[in-house]
């Protein structure tokens, strides 16, 4: 705690942990050897410490985390509004960062009680679970009036390569965006993790108080089981992930009432929950 | 406990949990609506349970649950060789599956004080760090004669999606593969999640006591610190990723002596490490 040195968000290059950084590399393309610079997405240790006590940490390129930080906390149901994420700040260390959270006392109890009923365990893969009936948290169902047409849709499917600045640097980090219907994708995150990803974009639009129910969420990589689970669980009615689904993910986006789409590339869409509120005109 | 049943391996459908399902999907390509079977991997909550007590939950896919815990309880260091996995129990649940495993009781110990040295503390992410010192753990360095031809990966990366079985229906699910030179590809473990995959395909090398010197593995996902460090901590010598490494990763494989592959496909690799175990013969 003696050389940390706080810092404000965005967290930048400037604070030591690049999210990216070029190396030179040997590639071998048909037989033929060159050497070649590349630029390689970063994977930051990242300490989540909570009124003092680390939580966890995991591993993710280090923008946007007081974000991440804030869309944790609410998806993982450590806190249960924006609010009540008293401040954050970032330190910066020699083996990673430490965000250190502040929490009010009755939500950090909930948080340590839930560690003390475990003794011995010390805890990895599904936040906040240890046994099965801890495991799948179930969302309230979400409801919202969003409707979106498949144009809308596959405009912005188009338009997302063009917003993941980072991928287009490293082609290695997944992105959640968050777009509208009629003003096209709004905003997005990038992280090697598509929880970490989805968890800061869910962060921010906590943190600017956007209307959740006038926006779906796009992200490139598959839909698990967490990314339906973090996206209902903030109340947001529709997401389109680029690959496929797992059956538990249809399963929890079919309860929560959430409109979920797979294979979401090109010209193509599957829709596996609640089509209701994506409309084709032929 | 009172409804459970055990089973030996391979787990499969008579267990209850299926890795994959078949549903009927509305899919839209091109502006034409059509409704098919798609067949969706499962993802299943596994408890992995030692010595009676919650150690984590883990999203896999419900096969070769003996070899996962084998591999996760090597790789993450709660045993330090297959004999000490005591016996390992599986049981079906109506929420998920358990993994009853018996270990030494020193090693329990050993789980269970770092658990208890971090009161409040409910965990995920990175298993067993939850401060940044744990965070990383260093294998101690590789070393072996290991060497492969450049047309030998070639080949094996070519082999590789016809040994992909349950990714050949689903699309949705990583491999680990193990492959000898001169004999390719010998074993492969899926999941949709990698390092579940590389846990069961570690778990399975240990159990057949391989050679871990003689081979190499091939994954169908970007190389993490966690692969590496995965694949590092067994001996394994090198590591070809058809995917993006990240930094860490190249660092960590570095430091371990680990010749670290990425971008493994077609006709072409990137050799980020030791690339004196690779042989180009133009």
């Amino acid at each position: 705690m003696t050389n940390g040195s706080a810092a404000t968000l965005p967290l930048s290059l400037e604070l030591g942990w690049p999210s990216y950084q070029q190396i030179t590399v040997d590639r071998w393309r048909g037989g033929q050897h060159e050497q070649l610079q590349d630029t390689i997405a970063e994977e930051v240790p990242i300490s989540l410490i909570y009124n003092g006590v680390p939580h966890v940490v995991m591993l993710a390129t280090p923008t946007n985390l007081e974000e991440f930080a804030l869309g944790f906390s609410i998806t993982e149901g450590i806190i249960k509004n924006p609010q009540e994420l008293l401040s954050a700040r970032i330190y910066n260390r020699s083996n990673g960062i430490e965000v250190q959270l502040k929490v009010p006392e009755h939500r950090f109890q909930g948080l340590a009680d839930k560690g003390r009923n475990l003794t011995g365990r010390t805890g990895c893969g599904l936040c906040g679970a240890s046994t099965l009936k801890q495991a799948i948290r179930q969302p309230n169902p979400v409801s919202g009036s969003l409707t979106l047409s498949a144009a809308e849709l596959r405009s912005a499917l188009t338009d997302i390569k063009q917003h993941q600045k980072l991928n287009q640097l490293t082609g290695a980090v997944h992105a959640a965006a968050w777009a509208v219907p009629g003003q096209g994708i709004l905003d997005i995150r990038e992280d090697v993790g598509r929880h970490n990803a989805l968890d800061k974009l869910i962060g921010f639009l906590l943190r600017t108080g956007k209307d959740l129910s006038a926006g779906f969420i796009i992200v490139t990589s598959r839909a698990s089981y967490e990314m339906v689970q973090k996206t209902a669980w903030v109340g947001i009615t529709l997401l389109a992930a680029i690959s496929a689904p797992t059956g538990l993910a249809i399963r929890l986006a079919d309860e929560a009432g959430l409109t979920l789409i797979g294979f979401a590339r090109d010209d193509q869409h599957v829709v596996y929950t609640h089509p209701q509120r994506l409309t084709h005109n032929h």
